[in-house]
């Protein structure tokens, strides 16, 4: 029988069983999108590199003089031998050029009392207006981004800002996906009326692909214990596998066996959860292996939920929980108190709705392309109120209407 | 000077004036994350095909029998003659595996009073319960997916379930990334401390490609009228063009010259927003341009905030506004109520807190990389107080503790 565990000690048990990787490789910024760094990264000059201008407008030296000079124009980009104004004297500046040596203020063009070509009055303002100072956001040889992060479109902002073009990130692990069942067909494939197609393969690697990670579609476990123990006993060099199907204790149900056969430890068979029940995680030697459930939305719901985070913590990411946002659930829905719960839902302009009331089949893969999110409930709880809920959301991005203004 | 115009307005005006392509191709399921449907998805067949077991269990035709002999054995992918049970017989069955004709019942192993290799023996149990009727679900011919729905995981699972490998989707479109300033250096060649770095092409470049778009970064605007004239003209072949800088009015700022004397028509030059008010939007031809400023978390903004959503409504996508999720503010800050503004912010744990009491600079780059989310406010609010606002989240996926349970 399946040794039932709660889903926070199963999620909590994969976790701490996991080592992150050390292998590392060194990329170029346009290939870092969503890699993890191996290394703190330290800044390599100040922020800004030299004091400049934040606007167009006039720079001088902060005194009582309110008509000032104008000696010449500095454009971004400028190199010029350093030198000091008078208090009666200022530069035409452009946004981001450097400012002479004792140049302290700036004043845009539109607060000016006079422009003419040859000179400025000025009403008072504030010494160091509009002067961005050298180092005054980033000190070199401090910690710019920690080990562990991922590299997002805006740590490439930082990172070429700082002329920093290579970085070491973790190399991600190696995944195969098998699915189990010689009946299905594959998709490309014509199948008969009695016959079913391939969806669990397609859809975790596409999920996977989604947050970051490739994997290689294996095939299909052979319908036979002796030919299953020696196909997964060829995929040793991967450092995950994810099967799906199979795993129950049916009496075709023998892939758990044929792992046990090639040295698999499980960490737990069976989580007291509904959809997902039949799933087990284990080591076989270093590699780990995750046994999915048949159905298709259990089989993408535990590879969401307990796989993704675990392969982040595998590749050294430093966050690898889900975050959630609140939502007002629109509709109250009952639960089997005696297991956890993962409900596919709708988040959007703040609401969040279950599909179907949970009463979809976790078959019914047409409430999956409908959901855009979940809700994870731990064990004890009857009924989800209309009240604050707690949300994972998975594609809600964009909706159909603009209501984001504040 | 700019024209200044509302946020909203621009916002919307931009997306008024995009007809979205016509263009298709047509792609298989492994080449489909993230692209826009085309057409209409209609189900190619029914969903369950085939009456199925929900569970491995006992299938039987419900009477008032209890004691019922097992007389076959049926595994998932059988293929078998159709035949009929008596009211005392039943059938072992697999989950998935096709009931015999007149099996409208199955019951699960650990639910049974008494089980022998012959026989088993049932308490009252719902008709009907756990078997999947053919049909339910789905029905051969109606929508399954409509045309302009992004590809997600979920969509590629029912996709899969329906033997769909082939889908039309929507040609993204073509874009090019320019820079202006030729004093910037691309962050893999060596600056000076008076010299700083291209940011602005590699941040949007990787902000687009995070939101599925590709584009190129095609170089450096030259710092001259004539040449600028030139190159712009020379990129007339490409659907977008993303400029950064030179855009507000000083006197290097001659892009939009230049835009214009290829016959640019702009929608807005100016926007009352801040950060990023020097940024135009315009038509050349059917080249849509975005001209954003030069400070790189202005343009950075603008690009995620007005451009992203263009290039989903270009692109046929049906959803093309950023959806918001709901947050406590952490800290009131203020604002000057004749603009609107974004402000980057951190959103963790269900609240939200804007990064450095909104006063970072709009080069400050370490605050863009802090954020994972952001506040769009409309002008006419003086300050945000600690109170529930909406927040559109850009990389707020995971986070280093696990709260998520309800």
């Amino acid at each position: 029988m399946l040794n039932d565990i709660s889903l926070k000690e199963a999620f909590e048990l994969v976790l701490k069983n996991i080592t992150p990787t050390t292998l590392t490789k060194t990329i170029s910024l346009n290939q870092a999108l969503g890699e993890f760094l191996a290394e703190d990264i330290i800044a390599k000059r100040d922020a800004p590199a030299f004091s400049n201008s934040a606007m167009d407008g006039f720079g001088f030296k902060h005194s009582n003089s309110k008509k000032l000079k104008i000696i010449k124009t500095i454009y971004a980009g400028d190199k010029f031998e350093d030198f000091e104004l008078n208090e009666d004297e200022c530069v035409r500046i452009m946004t981001g050029a450097k400012v002479p040596k004792n140049v302290n203020t700036i004043i845009p063009i539109e607060k000016c009392l006079k422009v003419t070509d040859k000179y400025i009055e000025i009403p008072e303002i504030k010494k160091g207006a509009n002067v961005r100072v050298k180092g005054e956001e980033i000190k070199k040889g401090e910690i710019l981004i920690q080990k562990g992060e991922e590299i997002t479109p805006e740590t490439i902002a930082l990172l070429a800002s700082q002329g920093i073009y290579f970085v070491k990130v973790f190399i991600k692990p190696k995944i195969a996906i098998l699915s189990s069942g010689n009946e299905l067909k594959e998709p490309w494939e014509k199948a008969n009326d009695d016959e079913i197609y391939n969806v669990n393969s397609h859809a975790i690697k596409a999920l996977l692909q989604n947050k970051g990670f490739n994997a290689e579609i294996i095939g299909i476990i052979p319908d036979n214990f002796e030919k299953t123990v020696e196909f997964i006993n060829s995929l040793k060099n991967y450092n995950v596998i994810i099967t799906s199907g199979g795993i129950s204790f049916g009496d075709a149900d023998f892939i758990f066996k044929a792992f046990k056969q090639n040295g698999l430890k499980e960490l737990f068979h069976g989580i007291k959860l509904k959809p997902g029940r039949p799933t087990m995680v284990g080591f076989m030697k270093k590699t780990l292996v995750f046994a999915m459930p048949g159905n298709p939305i259990s089989s993408y719901l535990n590879t969401f939920f307990l796989a993704i985070p675990a392969l982040r913590k595998l590749s050294g990411a430093n966050k690898y929980y889900y975050n959630f946002v609140y939502a007002k659930n629109k509709n109250e829905f009952k639960l089997n108190p005696k297991k956890a719960h993962t409900a596919l839902g709708v988040l959007k302009y703040g609401e969040w709705e279950v599909i179907n009331n949970y009463k979809y089949g976790s078959s019914m893969l047409s409430a999956l392309a409908k959901a855009n999110s979940l809700i994870v409930v731990d064990e004890g709880k009857e009924k989800i109120k209309e009240d604050l809920v707690k949300i994972i959301p998975f594609n809600t991005d964009f909706v159909k209407k603009g209501m984001f203004f504040n």
